[in-house]
């Protein structure tokens, strides 16, 4: 099969599309043919090295599959050959999603929503999976209670406004101005141009000074310190952005503030939540840019971009597009 | 009535005994001669100014009472002339209890537990409370896990390492060495001499690699960023101590650590919790010195001293010691 190999630690161009061995499934695992796979900010932190010593080189890396079930290894029960799925691979252990196929136990796969196009599916895994574990999981978000999500057009922001409008929650998100229709066509109440507006005045302004009850940091940088400044007594901030820039977080005591640090933990369990809510048309995934396999460096360049224009996550298309449904997959 | 006056921020000299006309009690509160009080950290953090934006001088400060009711105001149902009580008065919200008599809202009093001596009752409002928002409301420990409390021989860690076991926790403390046989006595399973010894290392070897479930900060600093190191997968780090020290928090991501920041919240419901265990034996405040109000600038001096040998509380004597029956309050 057909497999991108991360040869060594560096740029884009670290990737070769190498003819590698088909896997076979063991117990307990699926064989998969990706159709479609994603790319996260993870996949160039693992491609350029952050995560050195948990990745033995060559490796297959990639952390979303959309897929169809092609054989199935002895004593798996929830699967059969031909059923359409979607799952993030184990991080850290084991090939990951950039390949025409890819193994899994079948305890962290997940039956595809049948409403999504393949391209979208595999949008979604570890956003999805991270926005539930940090808004449902560790901050708890709770119906009438109000968010700030930082960086609302993002591959996670993006689903994080969706997730926190069907959960009861008004939703304060800053993007940048040219983001702000979709921000709001996604369900946010007060879009903040970050560029224009200082987003704790609009957020004490709009709060009658008392501030949010959780805010959601998938920008990192000096974020975990300054935005105490907007949160209410008791509130929450879960950061998905692992950072070495030192805090001064003096303001969270005053607050009686929990800070909640998020390194995603995947299950088949947050797949079938996600699930629920995207057959009751409460969550969509948005593609703002499809590419091949073979096109995977200038994908991760486009990514690493600061202020790249994107909207959404970036899709890979494993098969022919022609293969994908492209016209189901809100292009 | 004789009451400590803080005339302006500074050193411990900047307390006046003065007369000053006592209280009386207004709707709802109730008029309490207080035979003790205690001191914190938090006294001599208001004594220097730290909150001075907060605290109008001259001012009367301190944060635990214990006393007899002498008056109730008008729709007091709680209490009546005569009961003992104890509580922590309102935070940054009228006067201290550094003073003969004072009045507080019923609804923050609590009945005095009969086995503790007025010292002993004066000891614990404000770190019993602290420890158990700690612990209980903000960390959930749970029976079976473990926690390592930093500052065991401190006025919080003392109560915090016996309220930790009668959670059914296993207990964790640092300490000097001096004070490790004291740490065993108050029920710490493993008593680690910080000048000897590595917290990360005992902790790491103690538990097979996995880290504690929760790490109590009760000493500030850099513990904050360095506790990550001793915290298993989803640990909790609960700090008490606020700090404007920037702490790099790279390690609590890879171990989905939530941390949780501390300002007291007083209120009866703990002050009932906490009289619970100290009726089945499981809590006793530890007192580590007595003085009188008039022995204040001693007593802060004291307590502000690095290493000063201290175990548990230094208590204030507000009626003569002869009054207080001394020779229960276990020094």
């Amino acid at each position: 099969m057909k497999a991108l190999i991360l040869k060594s630690f560096g740029g884009p161009e670290s990737f070769e599309l190498r003819d590698v061995p088909k896997p076979v499934p063991q117990v307990g695992q699926v064989l998969v043919r990706v159709h479609a796979t994603s790319i996260n900010p993870l996949d160039y932190q693992v491609r350029r090295g952050d995560y050195a010593e948990l990745v033995p080189l060559p490796a297959i890396t990639g952390h979303d599959v959309s897929g169809v079930v092609e054989a199935i290894g002895p004593g798996v029960t929830s699967f059969l050959p031909g059923d359409e799925v979607w799952y993030t691979p184990q991080i850290f252990d084991g090939p990951g999603s950039y390949a025409e196929y890819h193994v899994a136990a079948e305890s962290i796969v997940g039956k595809k929503p049948a409403s999504l196009s393949h391209l979208e599916a595999a949008s979604l895994p570890l956003v999805g999976g991270t926005a539930w574990e940090a808004l449902v999981v560790r901050a708890a978000l709770r119906v009438g209670e109000s968010i700030l999500v930082h960086g609302g057009a993002g591959g996670v922001g993006h689903v994080a406004i969706q997730l926190a409008k069907a959960i009861g929650a008004r939703v304060f998100t800053t993007v940048r101005g040219a983001n702000s229709e979709f921000a709001k066509a996604l369900g946010a109440d007060v879009v903040i141009d970050y560029e224009q507006e200082n987003y704790v005045e609009v957020i004490l302004r709009e709060t009658d000074g008392k501030g949010v009850d959780v805010v959601f940091d998938t920008i990192g940088g000096a974020t975990l310190a300054r935005s105490a400044e907007a949160l209410g007594q008791l509130g929450r901030v879960v950061s998905i952005v692992d950072t070495t820039q030192a805090q001064n977080l003096i303001q969270a005591w005053g607050k009686n503030a929990s800070y909640h640090f998020v390194f995603t933990r995947q299950n088949r369990g947050k797949l079938d939540e996600l699930s629920a809510l995207i057959a009751r048309g409460q969550l969509r995934p948005h593609i703002g840019a499809v590419h091949t396999l073979a096109e995977i460096a200038q994908a991760h360049a486009l990514l690493e971009t600061p202020n790249n224009g994107l909207r959404g996550k970036i899709a890979i298309a494993v098969v022919p597009q022609a293969d994908l449904g492209g016209a189901s997959h809100g292009l």
